[in-house]
């Protein structure tokens, strides 16, 4: 049996895929089985409706992005890593994004999942705040009265809403471009309060990211 | 017939505070008929369907939210106002919260409204450049390369997601609560770009508004 998926695993990848290409509301549980060659009752059998998927794959999405997420609170990034991580945050989000351009609809319809949101959401606030205190430690940084806090909660908001942003505002680029963009508007937030020759940094930036489709 | 408001406008009134309370997708055109105490053939007879509404509603929102953002444009704002600015920007905002709460579901069922949507995120924009511009040209704010059109991108992102964000993360406080942070956010994202005492001007806002609900 090596190599073979099993059909539950199967029928989240295709729901995945299909919500994410096609919105979730133009998805039915139909559809699914139908992409799949399988029966709805085989189907019906794993889960017992669309929002039981889309609450399964909630707990995917959750135990990744803990993951992602509770890393630099463990154990300080090394600078040259920073960067990444936001790619890899931004990576995490466009994988599941269906669930952020439905977010109102899908909350009412699986209520379980709101406070899982909101705690997911506060972790992202935590995390940008542990980020930028190590940064601050290293002198990289520097920050007034209540900037800190300030930019942790801006940029747990960033990190949310961006990719839907991009959407709307540059629909006929693609994904990619929509990350790169993402993580450029992340990096021009942190700048303004590099202690030395910030302009130059703000610059360097602005370069390499000009050289990206965003 | 002086005081008597249209049935037509009545049901736009009536229309846009259930779905602001409610959420649009829990709200049907024979609630709104209910709550107004007419008959459902009368509604149909102004509006044939609950996407008519909602077109109507966008309307009067896209004319309203276009007097207030080209205002900057066609003429600076004195510094003392675009504080209040923010505000009005915010409450319009919130004054029509259930389309940004259910986007990509409306977005689906009235494609007609998508470029409109778009348009009015990026003259959010310029509005943003325009004001940001002002203030470097009174030389309060300066920007290296680039640091200004990425600060208006992410201005505008920041007012269209931001109600959303913390109805999610603080989902306990009110509307006016989450104004307030949202003009707070706002203002720290620009501080770090005052050319004389940052840090005071940063301490300043942060004791303002911890005086307020947020």
């Amino acid at each position: 049996m090596a190599g073979k998926v099993k059909t539950r695993d199967r029928i989240l990848e295709t729901a995945l895929a299909l919500f994410n290409e096609e919105g979730e509301a133009q998805v039915s549980t139909v559809d699914i089985a139908g992409v799949m060659e399988i029966s709805p009752g085989n189907l019906y059998y794993h889960f017992r409706g669309k929002e039981a998927i889309i609450e399964a794959l909630f707990d995917n999405f959750e135990e990744e992005m803990r993951l992602v997420l509770t890393a630099p609170i463990n154990r300080p990034l090394a600078i040259e890593d920073n960067w990444v991580f936001v790619y890899i945050v931004f990576e995490e989000i466009n994988d599941f994004r269906f669930f952020y351009y439905a977010l109102s609809s899908i909350l009412e319809r699986c209520p379980d999942l709101r406070p899982r949101m909101t705690r997911l959401l506060k972790l992202k606030q935590e995390t940008a705040n542990a980020v930028l205190k190590t940064l601050e430690k290293e002198k990289l940084v520097a920050f007034g009265k209540g900037e800190r806090e300030a930019l942790a909660m801006r940029l747990a908001a960033h990190l949310t809403f961006w990719l839907q942003y991009r959407g709307l505002t540059a629909p006929s680029n693609d994904e990619r471009a929509h990350i790169n963009s993402g993580v450029y508007a992340t990096m021009m937030q942190i700048t303004p309060y590099v202690r030395e020759n910030r302009e130059t940094y703000a610059a360097m930036l602005a370069e390499y990211f000009s050289s990206l489709d965003k």
